[in-house]
Formats: C-alpha cells, structure tokens, sequence
C-alpha cells in the first residue's frame, strides 16, 4: 500500500460546495499541495469548461473524475434529452481531461415501484452513453450508491451489481469506488479483486458518522466515522489501482459551514486515517 | 401466490408500540380479525409471559416470531452476560409457541471499525444460542437488515451473508426477510431461493417512503411507498411459504401518532398491496 502525501488527494468539488467556487477549488489545491481536483457539473459550467480546462492545466492538477452524468431514469424512460445531457458530460469530461465521468445512474421513475424496469433503463442508458464515449476516449465510470439511495438516487447498489453491468457492456467502463457507499458490503473485497486495475476507475473517501443525522448531508471528514478506509484501500491497490484519492463529504451541518481553508487543512490532515 | 385475508396477517407489536400493551394488541387482533402475533420482548415481558401465552392462545392467535434476540456486539466481544439474555429469549419464544426467534444481531461494538470482527462475533453468538435453541425447538431466524444500519444495528446485511452463516451453522436457523431491508437487494429472488421454504421462518412487511426522513422512524403503511411488495411475496410463497405476513412499522410522525384501531384498519385494508 502507498504512503499517501497531499499530492495524492483531490478534492471533489462537492466537499466545499458551498464556499468555493471551481476557480478558487483549484487556487485552494494548490495551496494546499492537493494533487487533484474533479469537478461537479455545475462548478464546471459557472466556470465555463474550456477556462476551467485551461485553469486546472496551468495548476498542474490531475483530475480523478467529473461528477456527474447518468439519472437515466429521470424521465420515465430513456429520452433523448437524457441521453444528449449525457453526452454533453462526456465531452465536459474530455475537455478537462477527467480520468472517467462518474455515474450516478438514477433511481426509481416517479411513481414506480419496477426496480428491475429502472435497472433496465440505467444498462440502456449506459451502453449508449459508452458508445459515444468510447470514441472521444472517456472513461465511464458506475458509481454504486448506498442501498439506501435505491429509491432516489441510484438503483445501482453493489460493487457487483455494478460489474454485472460492465460485464456485459465490455470495454471501457468501470467502477468508482467511495467507501461511504460500500464499506458495508461484506462481498466488497471479493468484487474489487474481480474489477481489477483496469476496472477501478476511482476511489473516493469520506467516512460514516454513528449516528447519521441525515441519509444524504451527514457526511464526515476521514477518521470521524467507522469505515476502515485504509483497509478498503489496501485491497483496492493491491489490484494496482495508482490513481487519485478522492475526497468527497456532503456535510450540510459541519464541513459546509466551516471556511474551506480550515476544510482542506483537515483533508490533509487526516491522511493517516485513509 | 395466496389470497391473502386479514387472518393471514401477524401484528408486530412494534407497529403499535406508542399506543397499546400486549393484552391490548392481542385484543385488538381478535377484533380486527388478525390471525396472528409478534410481540416485542419488552412488551413481553410488561405482560408477563406465562399471561402473554395464555391471552395468545385464548385468542386463538398464531405467533409468527418474537422481537427480537441477537445484540451480540454489544459489549465489544461475546460475554455470558448476552449469552444469557439470548438463552431467556428462546425460552421466551418456546413459552408462547413463536415460530421462530428474530435476531437483530448488533452492529460494530463501540469504537470499533472492525466489521468482520463484528461478523466474527456475531456468528459465534449465533452459534451458541442455537445449540440451546435446537435443544428446546426454537427455530432462530437471522432478521439481515438495511445495509444503512450496519454500524448501529446489524452487521448482517443481505440474505445472501445470512445464508452463509446458516449455511455454517446448520439446522435450525434461517432467515427473517422484512421488505424494508432486503427490496433493493438485485441478488433477492436468488437467495430467496437458496434459501428455500425450510429456512423462509418470517416474511415482514411495511414499505420504503420517498423520501425517507428519517432513517429509523419513517416507515410506511404497505402501498405508501416505492417496494413491490407483491413481486417479492411471490418468489417467497413460490418456495413454498405459506406462514403469517408480518406487519412491522416504525413510524414517529405518522402510524405512531394514530389510534391504533386506525392502525389495524389501514393494515388489513392494505391487503392489496401486499
């Protein structure tokens, strides 16, 4: 296992959401020696993505994913709107260079109770969005969330369920592993030594608070909570994953508000609790 | 897959726990044309047990479980002292003719980050208590629950891990399946019939609101949410199930703040749904 440094972490934008813009995310890694950076679509955006692209380049910041296309279920069925907004992300994520475009696929339709129908949305959405994404070279990048986002956000919700799928779409797509939504799983070793390097696509860390006040806002820095991320990590570079290790905390009651200095400050500070 | 009618239904005390005593839930099945009965150990025990099985069996109740055995994590390792309250509760469970023993069985011990001890520990646990379990005919039913209580609840999370260890422990023991924990679960109709109608002991059911605002205490009334509850009680009676249909709901700002004769009616008028 590596000896993390800063120059390893990179900091989802999502971690300091609320204070930071995309721009100033990236003053704030270089600052603070943080090596990466993967932006959400909406930082992105505000920042306009060939000057967010030329931003990060002149930081020299790697970027470990960009957050995030999929919510195929959006609109009851796979629409081309959705589609087109996915193939927008993928040219987002060519633009800045991102190591892959992370999915959050989308839960249940409005009104629905047909997971099995939404998991059939989500594969087809996927195997689209991977046809166009395969020809500008950008990696996609299923992200399964928590089995307590099932209804609202994912209907993806295992590291094997999500291999499953890359199984049967080959080439190209992959997992992006965050402990917050796996750590639980007592088949995760089993699955990250079936990904393998080429297949772990991105690693991101935050820790689960107990108790957790909140199932989406409750997030806590490295260290805080219960999950044994150093243990997660070693199985997961023991399968020569080499890339970035990102940091992304949804804290609506403690990161949020602190300044996103001191937030950086602590990210670091907590690398021997990764 | 059965008919289903009010005389098909268990009332987990649970469902009424802010408004009713046993004798009171025993009543009150009798009046609602409920067949049967799942008391909490605490209920229990306010009641006493001898009375409980009387009043149980005058009212011509059947008992589909008892709530609940398990807790082995709770003093950081496996100590007499939770043995022993595991060892009253079978007695508890043969005293009113459960059909089986449902086991909540703790989540990581305080301050830990050690899952798989916390699995160790429990499967231990498990083990112990069936030895004696078997020796007075208690069928022990491991309750898997939401993966989001694995750190203060249950470290048992899907119904595949569940049959692992009742795979390892051997007769006697099976699975409680409550919708609420396992409905996201894209490996449930396997494992429903790995597990086959030998180890099926308890089929709970409630449904998973959208959104959810509480991660304990918001549970719906069977139709009120987003779970086939149909689909998943199909592939449990297609291995042969035919038991009570158990109704389990913790809701604080809803079913809680009812009269519990209302409680009863939306139960058994939510037939349909289930």
């Amino acid at each position: 296992m590596r000896t993390l440094t800063s120059a390893d972490l990179s900091l989802n934008t999502a971690t300091v959401s609320k204070q930071w813009t995309l721009a100033e995310c990236i003053d704030g890694c270089a600052r603070h020696g943080i090596g990466g950076i993967s932006p959400w679509r909406d930082k992105l955006q505000d920042c306009g993505v060939d000057r967010a692209a030329k931003l990060i380049r002149d930081a020299g910041l790697g970027v470990s994913g960009l957050c995030r296309g999929g919510w195929y279920t959006a609109e009851g069925a796979l629409t081309q709107t959705v589609l087109d907004d996915n193939k927008r992300a993928v040219d987002e994520a060519a633009a800045i260079e991102a190591a892959c475009l992370v999915m959050v696929v989308g839960g249940l339709p409005d009104g629905s109770r047909d997971i099995d129908g939404a998991r059939a949305i989500v594969t087809d959405g996927l195997s689209a969005t991977l046809d166009y994404a395969r020809t500008v070279g950008v990696k996609i990048a299923i992200e399964p969330l928590h089995p307590m986002y099932a209804a609202d956000r994912a209907c993806v919700n295992t590291t094997g369920q999500a291999l499953d799928i890359c199984d049967r779409l080959g080439n190209g797509i992959g997992v992006a592993l965050d402990v917050y939504h796996v750590w639980w799983d007592p088949d995760l070793a089993a699955q990250i030594a079936r990904a393998g390097k080429d297949r772990l696509l991105a690693f991101h860390v935050c820790d689960w608070l107990n108790p957790t006040r909140d199932m989406l806002t409750d997030r806590g820095m490295m260290g805080e909570g219960v999950i044994d991320i150093p243990a997660i990590r070693s199985v997961v570079e023991a399968q020569g994953f080499d890339g970035l290790v990102e940091v992304e905390i949804f804290s609506a009651e403690d990161w949020w508000t602190r300044p996103a200095d001191e937030v950086l400050a602590a990210m670091t500070g907590a690398l021997p609790s990764i």
